[in-house]
């Protein structure tokens, strides 16, 4: 399935939710994420999240699609650049 | 269609962008906002947007899905809470 995944965590859990994300989906915005993910690999990245995560505090949200072909994006301004990408 | 839009903005122009997506959409995280929405009113949203931002620096990503159907949401823990809402 395709996965557009949104965090909003602490700053001190910021770089753990990060790093964790990027392993999993593609980086496309400060706190955004998209990619194609099994239903067992989306389960291991929100039981990793969890671990991280202060959850009464926390958020973490994902918007499922069962195909990309269904979905469509557009960006207004400036996409991450290749800096961005390397931290 | 249904839209998931995420903004990523300097903190000064934070508040109009904030201000502007909950004239347009629901506002599910920090910086996420979900919504049935018609072309025309997505057209006035991006304009609007525009005018706002910093295209050089800020962005901001709109997914569109033909049908809210298509789409399946996750929350892990913390939803928007009311006084968030009413902020």
């Amino acid at each position: 399935m395709y996965v557009i995944a949104v965090y909003d965590v602490a700053a001190e859990r910021t770089p753990k939710m990060l790093k964790l994300c990027r392993r999993y989906l593609h980086w496309v915005q400060n706190s955004v994420f998209e990619g194609e993910i099994s239903e067992v690999r989306l389960k291991e990245l929100i039981g990793e999240a969890k671990e991280i995560m202060d959850e009464s505090h926390d958020s973490f949200i994902l918007f499922k699609n069962r195909h990309k072909h269904w979905l469509d994006k557009q960006l207004v301004g400036k996409a991450l650049s290749e800096t961005d990408q390397f931290l």
